[in-house]
């Protein structure tokens, strides 16, 4: 059984997707260990405590140095012996020294088929607001392993979504949320805690089952 | 009835699809009234004659400058009363002088989900290597309007294609085409063709029946 940590910032409807699976036994080899928050009172941590999984709060700005928080991150991984991190919508940047001590081992999901509108700058409705200035009729999300370089990690998973004619950059976020995002992260983790899935330079092979 | 002249350089497989899909009455409101080849002896020519579409060759360094060579190509699409122009794998550069006077009117098919992989240095297979290099899961195949940038025109139909494992350029080409390329293309003449596009700045709308 892998132990899976989950990190949020915000609402986690992504950590809800994951939790919905694990209901459905759609996880059979990884247990939802832990919830790490980067701010206390986030709607996340109710779902957590609903679904009577541990959870922390780790706050940069309370630790003096980057450095002492990747500590502390890293000691409160460790100690829940976590096999996979996922970023469900974690504001907080992950140290180059975190991802070290973790590799191949966090997975993040982005709101676009990257490498279309990624990299800085481009996080939550400010990647839909871009796919509609520039006009693209397709768009979608991707799971990949966190590297050093922002999104530029190997691609675990994509599913494409449409984009519809009077979309709104709300409208879009939610139908590649519903389509993609809730659905491949879930997938993703499975699929990770099933040890199907190896690393070769960018490239993420899926083993058969 | 709107007249379609389909610039080709090679096998000519897009004009097939274009042909075919004219025989299935897909084109209700379009005729393939030209076919123009970038060189002689090319089987797009071969398949131009079969379905008895006129046919001629322009080559570029049969012409001593851009300028009078961009007057023949103008010339040889005004005398057939040319309305939309469809680059189908066509190898010659394009002018300014020519998107100008067809404005809006000259569409290409790309292969990869525009933004990604396309550009300068991206045609043909290359779009395909990079994809697999990358380690994408999900490419697919573009039409879009031409203007002065390459492959940066208002994109007017998208679809996604599953890369899968043991993928190589060529098998992803393949599937691309089949997939996305040879029904894109028909669709997207038949929308031009019954006034049914609507170009804003960047976006294409696409106005319902």
């Amino acid at each position: 059984m892998m132990n899976i940590a989950v990190l949020v910032s915000g609402g986690g409807t992504n950590l809800q997707a994951l939790i919905d699976a694990q209901g459905r036994g759609e996880l059979p080899n990884g247990k939802i260990a832990l919830v790490l928050a980067s701010k206390p009172g986030v709607y996340a941590l109710e779902r957590a405590a609903k679904a009577g999984i541990p959870s922390d709060v780790l706050v940069r700005r309370d630790f003096p140095t980057q450095d002492a928080y990747d500590e502390a991150l890293i000691g409160r991984l460790e100690a829940a012996r976590i096999d996979l991190i996922v970023l469900a919508g974690f504001l907080t940047i992950i140290s180059e020294r975190v991802v070290g001590r973790f590799e191949n081992r966090i997975i993040n999901v982005h709101p676009s088929l990257i490498p279309s509108f990624c990299g800085e700058g481009y996080y939550g409705l400010r990647v839909h607001e871009e796919a509609l200035r520039r006009g693209v009729k397709v768009t979608g999300a991707t799971v990949h392993f966190v590297n050093n370089v922002c999104d530029g990690g190997p691609i675990i998973l994509q599913r494409a979504v449409e984009v519809q004619e009077g979309d709104t950059p709300e409208l879009l976020q939610r139908r590649v949320m519903e389509q993609a995002e809730w659905k491949l992260l879930p997938k993703a983790a499975a699929l990770f805690c099933e040890g199907r899935l190896a690393v070769e330079g960018a490239i993420v092979h899926i083993r058969e089952e």
